[in-house]
């Protein structure tokens, strides 16, 4: 929203303090008391990159019917850089940790908790604060892993499969024979459709994502379009009567173009957010953008057409709808899919909380192909020393701290602005 | 449209001439000629029942790719009310043979056609036609029927199972456990969705109705309520959560309050015709205010609450979207279903062509439980002589034939006045 305060307590210099030096020493008591403290990713404010720190924050305490996790692995989805772009409804004030997904062990459990137990291993879709080494968790978000799971594998499906299987599943209803349109084809809600559609006989799946992304992820869609070109056109040629279901996280014009394409009983499904994260601090007018380009529908409309379209966001489902109980049971699903070796997690990088701005960097510029990994223990990247920025500062808005980014990121933004700028030519003239 | 043209050819008048005065004589070639005539229902022009007419009109000739049937039951839906009011796109010139689906056997097939022959027992979704003796319809729209189902069985389930199949399980996605909302109960279509659903374990069916069906039909939904009082408070203190699928045939307000009854992640569904057909030539008033009252929908307000609507119209998925192969195998589906003892056609009541005046007031007024059959074979009821009209002559657009109706009927017009004005009562303030 505004430009990042100066960051609150606890601030550690994440350059001059290696992580090493914070002040942990659990091992005597379940309930944490107030000094101690533990390292956690921290949002300052709203904005870009620099805005996201990594300090020491109070261990939190395990209330009743919560349960308390030491994190060995968390998930960085696009909501996190929704969250620090602060283009979500209902935000919490700033400072607060970050991070809606993690896996690890059980280290303490609140009152009228019976289900896991100090040592279990388990998985949890937090609502914010789970890039800490710990973190407390209503037992109603947690999950107990299947046997020889590891944390990154959880960390890696939980979110991204969980959205996937109801995408594909229970709002899409996919069966035999037919064909799905998925946007960000490459991401890891993208290899995660693919994975859950190919648990469904003869099901084409068409992905669009950028053209250096093609090679890697060949194998998951059988026909693979760059969302730069006319895709419309390019579906049109392979399947003249369009698709039957499209999932679109990328909103704006791209809705009503996946709306077109549907084929009779065809179901268009908004998900995600992709296209209102578009630019560092030009989030706002890009969410304004999009709630205009999408067409209002009348439902006489979709009668007259024999059309579906849907919306669905995870995080209102499951923190503000209070849909716990369902939430749960599509994690069963997904972990016994697991199990049955039917799907299986791609890992893109994993990343210490040092270097989460350059890891959100990577999945802003959709450079990942599945998941981003962040991981409380890894040690940081060592840090070049040198301060200059490099030569690219054209765009003011763009992430302009090399501190936190270094300078690989700095390279990729350079990508990312053409990114950009291949998804809005792809847009029509409505696009201004 | 406009009022009734004076009724084309070979017009019979239906009192002075009995069905047996008509001139058939089939039993000598496959290949009808053109002296050759048969009995057809015919509207003579888009508007109140007397529009509707038993006439002689030539047999078809097969062309290529079709098969001839003889005709031993119809179905009449809602759809031939909408039709006989011209309230349907495109409507064909009148005069033309009302009907859209039938059972009988096949008396001839066209050049082409290798599944069927003659003599084999089927049933046809035909685009229009379909209440004669005899009627010619592409293969693609002809079904076998499986052994030891009468024609009147399948007269009764094809559209109206194909219709409630494709609504609760391929767009609806109904699963254990979820609840589902059907206006109309007591409707042919009312009845198979419950049929269905039932298929299912767990399924909380909520039906709206007049109340003078809730008790013939009470075996078949959990809770039953009266379409005239307010169903939102009642299915609110039933649910406070909601329900998972709204079937909505109703339009107008009732799908602002369908789709506001949506828990997470529910599917409000519009299919069919109920409020357009209002009042005998009311129609195209009450169309545009459906249209007017229905609420657009951005798709980011679907994203925001989780939820889908859909629209489904099998007129316009088989006859105009070319969808014939996928309902072919819903109607498999179906009859492997009737054939497996898990459905069972509820037949309201059998008619002779002439009085299909009174068989759609019956249905307009939603008196019916269950499906209403046309048997081309059936005597007519024997009509009354005296032809006055009865009391009730407020209302200048309700049907004022009597030689048509009979006395039956009118006394049923007076309920049907009743019930729309209990359905206003039922509407909120934006209703002027």
């Amino acid at each position: 929203m505004s430009e990042p305060e100066a960051a609150g307590d606890n601030v550690n210099n994440e350059e001059n303090n290696p992580p090493e030096s914070k002040t942990e020493n659990k091992n005597e008591e379940e309930q944490p008391e107030p000094p101690k403290e533990m390292k956690a990713v921290v949002l300052a404010g709203f904005g870009g990159l620099k805005s996201v720190k990594v300090m020491n924050k109070p261990q939190p305490a395990v209330g009743e019917g919560e349960i308390l996790i030491r994190v060995k692995a968390c998930g960085l989805n696009f909501l996190d850089v929704m969250v620090r772009q602060g283009v979500i409804d209902s935000p919490p004030k700033t400072p607060f940790i970050l991070g809606f997904e993690c896996a690890g062990e059980v280290e303490g459990v609140g009152e009228g908790v019976t289900d896991v137990k100090v040592g279990d291993r388990v998985a949890a879709l937090t609502e914010y604060k789970a890039w800490a080494e710990l973190v407390s968790v209503p037992a109603k978000y947690v999950y107990s892993l299947p046997q020889g799971m590891e944390f990154q594998n959880a960390a890696s499906m939980l979110m991204n499969y969980v959205v996937a299987y109801i995408l594909v599943f229970d709002i899409g209803n996919i069966r035999s024979g037919q064909s799905v349109l998925v946007h960000s084809a490459g991401g890891g809600v993208g290899q995660a459709i693919s994975q859950l559609c190919k648990t469904v006989s003869d099901v084409t799946l068409i992905g669009t994502a950028s053209k250096h992304k093609h090679e890697s992820i060949k194998d998951s869609f059988a026909h693979l379009l760059d969302h730069g070109v006319d895709y419309v056109q390019e579906i049109k040629k392979l399947s003249p009567e369009g698709v039957d279901i499209v999932l679109d996280c990328l909103y704006g014009d791209d809705a009503n173009k996946g709306y077109n394409l549907l084929k009779p009983l065809g179901r268009y499904i908004l998900y995600g957010s992709g296209n209102i994260v578009t630019g560092e601090t030009k989030s706002f007018f890009s969410l304004a953008k999009s709630w205009w380009q999408v067409d209002k529908i009348n439902p006489m409309k979709l009668f007259d057409e024999n059309r579906s379209v849907s919306g669905f966001q995870l995080r209102h489902l499951l923190y503000q709808q209070g849909a716990h109980e369902y939430v749960r049971g599509v994690v069963n699903k997904v972990f016994k899919m697991w199990e049955n070796g039917h799907i299986k997690p791609v890992v893109d990088s994993t990343w210490a909380f040092e270097d989460v701005p350059e890891a959100m960097q990577k999945l802003h510029d959709r450079k990942n192909v599945g998941k981003i990994i962040l991981d409380p223990n890894m040690e940081p990247k060592p840090k070049p020393k040198l301060q200059t920025k490099g030569s690219k500062d054209k765009d003011k808005e763009k992430e302009k701290d090399g501190k936190a980014v270094g300078e690989t990121a700095a390279g990729e933004s350079t990508d990312a602005e053409k990114e950009n700028k291949e998804g809005d030519s792809s847009a029509p003239s409505s696009a201004n």
